[in-house]
């Protein structure tokens, strides 16, 4: 999701975006400190264990600001970074390195944040069937960050967004008239390319969308006993997704019952950021 | 920061840009279901307990897909809101109700997160003269959200961005040679309306600082005995701010040393969302 | 695909654009002969029978230019409109009328010229089961207004674009190493609310296709011949899309096949403009 | 009109932002079956004759997606290209070929359908004084590519847009209360450097703006006898141009008539697009 | 030039630039001070005598800020307005006023300077035919308020932009090889609804120029006893304009030798803004 | 202010614009004469003495347009240039240097012409303790290169926009109810870095403002007599700063006062542009 077709087309406009959020004018302390044009280099040093994810991100942030700036790093995104090593080094303008630090933190710190929290969550689907998936209760104009940072921690992505992708909820049966009904209109409007999917809360909404042909059924804020029931009366004429109420904890039982899917918003809506510093920048 | 004019200025292109990224070129779902355009209401459902901030965020998002949508509500920012309570209605054309639902929440459920968190840790202040600070760690194109409900759960704003403070990091001293000289490039260089920023790890700099005549001083990461050390020492001739290292446990014990204020990047870069819902959708 | 929440997100801004191309610095021409703002009234002419399809985009146009331009018609999109008729009557200020006149048109004459090609095809397909698709073959900054044309002429939407489907064509299955490779990818990779679309050129690679678990084939450029094998060795295991040399002509022959889908790329690459007018200008 | 200066100002942003028409978050199929960055080679092949346009266009597309693209070619805009020769290859980044094709190809296509069916046109003028020039019936948001691709044709450009030239209409004429008014009024208004060009339906009409001292009379829905009428009571005093009703078929007796300029808006509203692929992909 | 129409389309996004460059985040200083959103009233108050010129952008920048906000005036554009009476009234939103305030200003200063002197300096060519113009030299990103300004004040506009008009000057002249050269390539190029103009600084250049047909000769920098030969030379075969050294105390020479135009860029880039003030806010 | 990090995040866009105003659709003129891309190079002349301001900005716009293009100079922004002397040569694509010309000689003609008029009155100010600064009184859209222009003609900044510094003023007082009332909001509601400033017509105005604790006391529209009461007064316990009715020859009394700062709009909204030329262009 994020590479060099990305960066030119969609990542490019939000990181200047986000620099342009964080210098109005100009850099006052740089700018008051620096004088010229010297290079220099920083190490980016890792405070807290973690899974990397965002390097080219990070990256970027520095390459607008000096097309000459270089992130040398011997890891990848996906890669296991453990507390009080060094990630990479920044080498590039001084004032470059000094004024884009934060918005280059603030994006991997957050993307890390993400991929530590999918891994440790998805770990505990281990040996089952069960992909982890993440929703669309993402921070503003930071999805495709996002999106990318759970699949990097070893999670699926749901749908992008609403253009490309049907889901039924609670208040479209409602609106629809009925389960039934709502799949009926989405088979007809959708795009052929587009998988049905609804939201059902009981059994007997699950034997409704079963019947109307949907193709993924959202097992929402069932108990596990009830889930289980609802994937047996499936049987495979649908994937099935678990939603709501998923902690990590839970993540084990759901795991057993054989669910195809669990979203958890949490991957990308509560996961705390990893903490990372620039440190020990030297004028060169 | 956030009223009828910044909504102009700055906000209203924020969350068109928002729904642009969450609708690129329809809302299949919604449309393939609600046929003309009914009008509707919805409830915004409190799911857990916290501090409401960012309702006319909220509010505006309907707004901008439907100039005649409405929110009503009996709470304002900064209001205690409680798990179970219904929190506003929402009344408006049904397709911008269900295609501007996911955006809203997104924004409100992050804001009130926020506030709720920063809530929280300012009561650990209550009755000292120490004050609670944002950062810059905020979320990429959210710093006017995320700074605003600092305010709204009770904590105080620092610097806005690069352009409007100066603060002298330590990679800055590197740079400048030394505390004295960074300060004096300051003075020299940054308008006269800025107040200037050191950061000072030892109690050397400290001195150093002060004798320069810096207007602020952050003691960084010193544990609380030198934190107590270096207000003695400054005794008035500096504003003192404490950063590093600052969770919730630790900020009665900050707030008995008498220090100006506290900063904790925490508040805006790893608070949880709110957990709340929009519901039981009615045509009207 | 287009109504008021699409228009406040993507069309306003496409519109508005369109006439920043028609008007650097001022209509000369308007502002030299129209002195104040009288209000003024114009018929929207059909010189020539075809289906009406983008009344509100036409409309959208005035709006943006004088918020209280009204375009009244009794005909709405999909309405099969007759050279001499009065389509509409334009009514708001002289200036707005004239100045947008020539956008609003080159929109709407477009998007009729679309729905009336495609209506004439997907008419060659009744009382078959095969439906008519359109492409990614769309004019550069107009795919919202073709592919919504395409469905008020009687065709369906293929997918959106590159984020939002799956289509496996020739390219990427030579960098795969085969058909079966490129699928594995795809499942992989994809979001599992994608399907997976794979182009067919032989009946060995539908076989294989099919046999990898293809959603959809695209019997690429076959003659009937070949098509209808591979249709009948597919046996309802995938979604079937003729594509490649489809003409008007040819479409009864294509129908008759029994294939799921057929997608023309002319319905919006090469449709002529259907000739419509605004006429009679009347300073009310 | 197409070149490095207008590359930067005006054409890369077009460019760019149909490449986000067709690229939201990703190309999923290209990045599911591309694996890191392999360079790559297409060939773009002719499968229908005419005349090639926009070549730097469809260059500067993969150019914007990988900077080290190149596009080699022995063609240049205005020659003719024949039915299965290749006319370029293409090496870079694989996933900037793939990912940029269809945009590239999509503006290519429809700059070679307007030069080819404008030189077609042009060439039923040769040996008459007659120029044929196009419109503002151009496609929104492509008016530079396609007014660039009607010279490429051999046709003339008119206005380019409401700003830089006056024609006074029907309407205006209306308007204004007369020719003669309206020709004052544009003379008093329009800076200077303007020609005022006036549309005269009947021979009243052109004597009225002659003598009203119109730099440019378009003989509007004329007849070929009442043209040369008007032709001839103009004597050489303005400039000609006839419109409406023209066709292909029409033009040799247009030509005849010796009219200066003949305009036609099917040039660009109406031109199929050339029939042009991008195959061959081989990872180098 | 500024009207509804080029309001929506080019006026609107440049005052909410401006807008945005002067509210980063807010105003601090009213939002300190400012409690809710009282309604309040504003004086515009002239503070030096001059022309009024921009009353309906000053209007806009606070509609902008607060939709209901109403400017009251008895003035239009182009009064003479006298030191220390009220111009308008503003009634809004306290906080729009205030905030809109300098930006609002800032425009309105700058188009009165323009207009107050562009007045002054075409009365010097009062009783002559000479109109003055003037030239490209504006602000960037100032165009249409500063060109709008000159006809406010009396003046006549040159070519908008190096789009709409054609200008050969010496750098032109040496590309080309020569006066009637670069004449012969412009005509065959530009669209013929331009002029062609060229830039002569000798008698032989003007000689050589009406050979080649131009359409108009700019006469740069001559003194007036050559100009006066040139004007006698052209014989009215082509237009005349006077450009360079053109100071006000020149003008009456210049108007007496018969010139069409004489152009003065000091009108847009050295115009002093006229003193305005905004007083005397009242809370309603 | 400007450098290679502010001309990626802000000077950049700015320029763009800028270019885009004076190009819509191409450069005429040039494109009808200049075949090919040759390479060229021209002379910046000064044709009128001053302090250069701008150059990297002059550069930026040729870049913008040309990669490659160089411009080659032995003086510095803040030199002295003096009438007749070579500032710099531009060597690049003769389209680019030819089309970019215009724009490029409107910046930097307008810095130049802000910084000498800077320097002219900051000159008044030697051997006293007095700061020359700015105010919000810029040219929309182009803020940071006036104040930078200040800078450069050794004059200060004031704070930058309405979010970056606090200023009470009349209007405010009013709304707040008093001097003292209005500065106790602001220190409650400003961020703590920002210095709080207060204007004070009067001297009990100033005592009440000394009082509240103000950090900067504005001395408005006081004649020297009362401004020098004022400042005894004030005695050191806030900084001052001298504003309304600073002209050039009252800068050695104001001088003389002992005040830190006065300010003075016509720095950046009167100054006349310095007169400078690009000549001698030859292809290469």
């Amino acid at each position: 999701m994020i590479n060099g077709v990305t960066a030119k087309i969609q990542i490019d406009r939000l990181l200047l975006q986000a620099l342009q959020e964080d210098i109005t004018a100009e850099d006052v302390t740089t700018n008051a400190i620096v004088k010229g044009n010297p290079k220099g280099q920083a190490q980016l040093i890792c405070k807290e264990g973690g899974i990397l994810a965002g390097i080219t991100v990070f990256q970027r942030v520095f390459e607008l600001l000096d097309e000459d700036a270089v992130v040398e790093t011997v890891y990848q995104d996906g890669d296991v970074i453990e507390k009080g090593s060094v990630i990479a080094t920044v080498t590039g303008n001084v004032k470059a390195i000094l004024s884009g630090e934060r918005v280059a933190l603030n994006y991997l710190q957050r993307m890390c944040g993400i991929a530590t929290l999918t891994r440790d969550m998805a770990e505990q689907l281990k040996n089952t069937k069960t992909k982890l998936l993440d929703t669309r209760k993402t921070t503003p104009n930071m999805r495709i960050f996002e999106k990318y940072a759970v699949t990097v921690g070893g999670g699926c992505n749901h749908r992008y967004n609403l253009s490309d992708g049907v889901l039924i909820k609670d208040n479209h049966i409602c609106a629809a008239g009925g389960v039934k009904e709502a799949i009926m209109m989405a088979k007809k409007y959708a795009p052929f390319v587009r998988k049905i999917e609804v939201e059902a809360e009981t059994l007997e909404m699950v034997e409704e969308a079963v019947a109307a042909g949907a193709d993924i059924i959202m097992l929402d804020n069932m108990d596990d006993d009830t889930m289980a029931q609802a994937i047996k009366m499936i049987g495979g004429r649908a994937q099935t997704e678990c939603s709501g109420n998923v902690s990590k904890e839970r993540l084990k039982s759901i795991g057993a019952l054989g669910v195809d899917f669990v979203s958890c918003g949490a991957l990308t809506h509560s996961a705390p950021v990893l903490d990372l510093s620039l440190k020990n920048l030297k004028v060169l």
